[in-house]
């Protein structure tokens, strides 16, 4: 996927794209043979044929994908590849699973890839903001509410509101867990315990999962979606966050207001026609992913809220395209948002006398009394403070 | 609000509405006029002759409704009638606060009951499901795949699937927390400081937000949306796996597959024109539900990273009517769940006798073998178990 | 319905609230006992009775509402109120209809009167934006791009942008038709054929969307959603040119633009604690009904997607309270814009001077020459001629 | 572009893909180029070297792709490489246009010819519904509400809603305009004027118009995007008419309803597992392409309402690959229904007998009588020949 239409996407490169899919397909496979071998179901050399086959496996991709659509998913196709690629192995393939199985895992491999993506670059924003939040604890500016000047602030405050909200991101995507998914055709794991004879499906599972790094799950969720929605709920918690940071630096980087500024960098911000133009480019584009990504995170929960009998007839098939764009797109944000806020150029001057030129306003909360700004700030510089201690948890937590 | 478009919303009569709302706005007033005594701020009998005076107070909803626009948030004309009421104790009230203190912390008020009667009617529902599970544990039936049939499974394991996806709703509603909102004019609580001659204002909040039962909160989330964002995301996971029920059970109902059907009540599912007609309201109404909520968590989202400033030009306001009709849409279909699920009408015979005559279809997968569905359900019931203890676990969590 | 939550409401009022829905049940169900009568199926008194007792009837709306549960929509209830109060004129009541042809018939009445009312408030709103256009035709002002300076334009033709959005969206209203729906219980008509002794149905229909000023409609439409769908996409299209407008008249009224801002009315944008503020509050509450109404539309297309069998088993029950909201919200929305624009105050020479002190970078992109801002406007007077001219065309469409 | 997540992705190879944009984008720059040398702007020999040099441009999607973030789209890396290969006629190109322009005209190439592909498609499936209609006019089936058997009508009348919704959407398709994009940097056309000396330029925009088979633009749309949602929202009418279709035979080809199911063709519809499976997997994919299309026409009006200034910061960026994904979409699931609706395989027998067997029941709203099915059929059969007349009159329309 080149990416004309989603600016910045090559920041996510093999991320959620085709290549992904296809190597997080072939992990997921090669791990159930691993776990049909160690369950003696199949022998070690089988599994480890399969295991050499699918790391040197020449996949077509567009030739796979056309023939996704008289299986309806990339499995069956993949498999049939992959089968013959393994030869006498191929017996070693996919026995009890089915195909649902291999694509939810795979897809939660994706996921776990993004998160930690995501977070990384949010730890890099934030820690900016941090520092930021200190440096500028007590440069007062206005505060802003409904449009309008309302009464004094700092710039440290607000870095904190920003710092808060991506700390909140942050916690919530510590809380995701990424399950194996293992049903089997129905969700009763038959054919699994039929030719381990009989071994504890959910110790395969448990093994499964970790060969792959994800959670171990019992009961299949093949029509419980909630890992999926999950994830896109905590993925849109992050674009929130990172859209407030964008409104907020592409609304102070008007030109009337002028009180921060993207740094810029060779190139960018540059117009087709305009000499002079330095657009907030990076602003700009997380702004746009702030747009997207609800609706996004909603078509999952729409999807999930259509599931039916053992293996939804439809809805299934709506997430997938949904799940990974919302991954690359979140991705792409938080990288943005990694380079956007440690250049940000701020013009403390200009806060603090807008500030004093509207003095008197400012205050007329207060009432009587003195008319200068820094003189009513309440607990702004506490609650800087705190917002930074709390990010330094955040940050550290062990996940 | 009657509800003629939305049947069975009397249920939620009183939570969510504008006499909810009303009084949750009162309540906080009271409440802060209460931490202002203790605070010093006021003398104590104005905080009582302001609580005293919101008690009751007769306030005309439709007037007030119409002087929203004017401030264009409620609570600016609820003061005015409410200052006057106060008479001389008017000084004692909101002053330190600003609307959105107000109206956010009430809204919270209206989140966290909401989600309690939610979660109680899942509990209802949960238990039935559970004691359903383990009653069908070995009652053979068709698991359906792509709308076909695929596989032997037991009714039992359906129903710990349904099981299993309101547990993961009740344990998503767990996590969530309520923060009570205060920052004042500009989020530096200034106002509050100097009128309480400089005291904790962090100290104030807890007392603010334990008078209310609801969570202390540190710096102001005037635009950070993640609680509201976040009740939004947990709601529309109990609409998600309350509409899998109801798919299911309306499918399973459907005449020609006839294995479930909902359960008869006096004057319940009547046509206006076929007398021998039985809707399964319900289960209707439930999917219904389950098809609104995902697109009102997807607005509070849309709203969240549309924040700017210290209090939102437009999207701060575009949370309230959506916020409120989630947590009404999702506590009707809880309530209908509740009683949807124990008055399930159940016909093992006709799913046993189903599985029978596809018998050899159904084992297609384990090749050669007996064709007795019952002798293909691999860990079915070992499954059942399972989430039946895990539900256990997760209804009888201390929260 | 009061309202706390959507301030403006009350200009909506009767409109497409539960009253308003009582009423229109009504109205269908009094013109096909007309019907009735005419095709000589029922004696005129008796239909004249049902008229008679319809206008009177007094209906408790919250009992109502209780009862529409039990048969899944209010039709079936408020019929055992209707035939009871008719006495011996019973029979003449609803015969050959199914719930459904009353409930979509009356919210195309409702859809078309929402439909008038914004239509009207567009017309005003546009007529004062076609003047603006001329007066201001050749003032000049910055163009902003990506949120910088870029070029001048003209505060003409600024307005002529909004005009023609507002134009755009009368024109997709009046595309619009609102068919009556007949299609008995299952679609075929049959025991209105029956009663009527085999008469032209298709004539009928025609009489009775006659009767109700709703366009005929051939072919029942139970499932084919498209006249809701289409109501929806229309409406959304004008808070889509309402919301455009708002954004720009808030963010050129920001204190530190202030080239435009809203007019001041006798209490409203005042603040609960800050006395010198004077929030743009008839703008914030259109940005705020602009980020609603998409999601709403795209429920009614969701539903309608979902539509199956011959009448939908949860996915039409989801877009009654949607579609009347989104009725409502844009009523209020187009009421508020016809107040805000006639209001807007607009200081030219405070857009003249910044366009002079950007003068250099404004036309950077011509190269040398004059900096004269003025010297550099392409066409923009002839734009504003040609929209002011449209728009007159639009306005005064016959429809 | 491979599209393993998007089965049946092939079909619409090159229609909406990143090669469909360049190509469009390199169009609309030729075009202009031509349009300046009609208008003595350039040399004729730079715009046809212009031309040439397009035709024949190798680009490195990938590089490009990479190269859209700096300017925040695609046309300005795009100029670099063009202007560089055109050396001596670089002149010639873009010229007093601004990249949205270019962007904005070649999105409507992509939707023009998105739609005439999605219309062809549609008349396939349309045509083959009428011959059905018509063919099963007098097959009686049980017509099924709210899941219920409720009363008899035909198979025929089944299929003739099914084209009334396929006629509905292809009428919205049929007044869709795609607009040219003219207004140079900030919407004034002033740098064109310069350059042409200036020449009239709304004839050079009906120019522009005409060489890239367009409609003309009076004043520039940046910041009206109606002609963007308008296109969502008649593809989203669309998928929700072929969403009813594919629900219905998904639905009926249940094996415990199996009156209708998905022809079969080689390789179509196995399973990864279980050998006896035929999945009806295009009835299944053009479901979930319904399930996902109202959201992106959703997103589209989004983005819409949130435009400010001359042009959006932000919301503009947002719409690119949400249009495109949606064109996408739509033309796989029309193309996908034009295979399904003619391969469908009919059980007359089997809805014939149903409906016997339920006899009594589906005329339970008559009353005493006849309990033959056929003989309670009201107007079906007219309905089906009035639904095929029109339908003809839909496919033949003169566009």
């Amino acid at each position: 996927m080149s990416g004309l239409l989603t600016p910045g996407s090559h920041r996510a490169a093999r991320l959620a794209d085709d290549r992904a899919v296809l190597t997080a397909l072939l992990r997921v496979e090669t791990a159930w043979a691993r776990v049909l071998a160690q369950a003696g179901a199949v022998p070690p050399e089988q599994a480890e044929a399969v295991e050499r086959t699918a790391a040197v496996l020449k996949v077509d991709l567009n030739a796979l994908a056309a023939a996704t659509e008289a299986a309806g998913n990339p499995v069956v196709p993949l498999l049939a590849v992959l089968r013959e690629a393994c030869g006498d192995a191929a017996p070693a393939v996919h026995r009890g699973l089915t195909s649902q199985d291999v694509m939810d895992s795979a897809l939660m491999l994706i996921g776990r890839a993004s998160v930690a993506r995501v977070r990384a670059d949010l730890v890099t924003a934030g820690d900016d903001l941090a520092a930021r939040a200190r440096l500028h604890r007590d440069d007062v500016t206005v505060a802003r509410t409904l449009s309008q000047w309302a009464v004094p602030t700092t710039f440290g405050l607000r870095c904190a509101q920003w710092l808060t909200g991506i700390g909140e991101a942050v916690t919530r995507l510590d809380t995701l867990v990424y399950p194996v998914q293992y049903g089997g055709a129905g969700g009763t794991r038959a054919l699994g315990t039929e030719i381990t004879s009989r071994a504890d499906q959910s110790a395969l599972a448990e093994t499964f999962a970790a060969l792959l790094g994800l959670s171990p799950a019992g009961i299949g969720w093949h029509t419980r979606r909630a890992a999926v929605t999950g994830i896109g709920d905590a993925l849109t918690r992050v674009t929130d966050a990172l859209g407030v940071v964008a409104n907020g630096t592409v609304l102070l980087g008007r030109p009337e207001i002028g009180e921060v500024r993207e740094g810029r960098a060779p190139g960018r911000g540059g117009s087709s026609t305009m000499p002079h133009k330095q657009n907030p480019v990076l602003g700009i584009l997380i702004r746009s992913a702030a747009l997207q990504a609800p609706a996004l995170a909603h078509q999952l929960h729409a999807a999930a809220a259509g599931a039916v009998d053992e293996r939804p007839d439809g809805s299934w098939h709506a997430e997938w395209p949904v799940f990974t764009r919302l991954c690359e797109l979140t991705a792409v944000a938080a990288s943005q948002a990694a380079d956007l806020v440690p250049g940000l150029v701020v013009d403390v001057d200009r806060m603090r006398e807008r500030a004093h030129a509207a003095g008197g306003d400012l205050l007329s909360e207060r009432g009587p009394g003195s008319a200068e700004p820094g003189s009513y700030l309440g607990e702004a510089s506490l609650l800087v403070d705190a917002a930074v201690t709390a990010w330094q948890a955040v940050r550290d937590r062990r996940r």
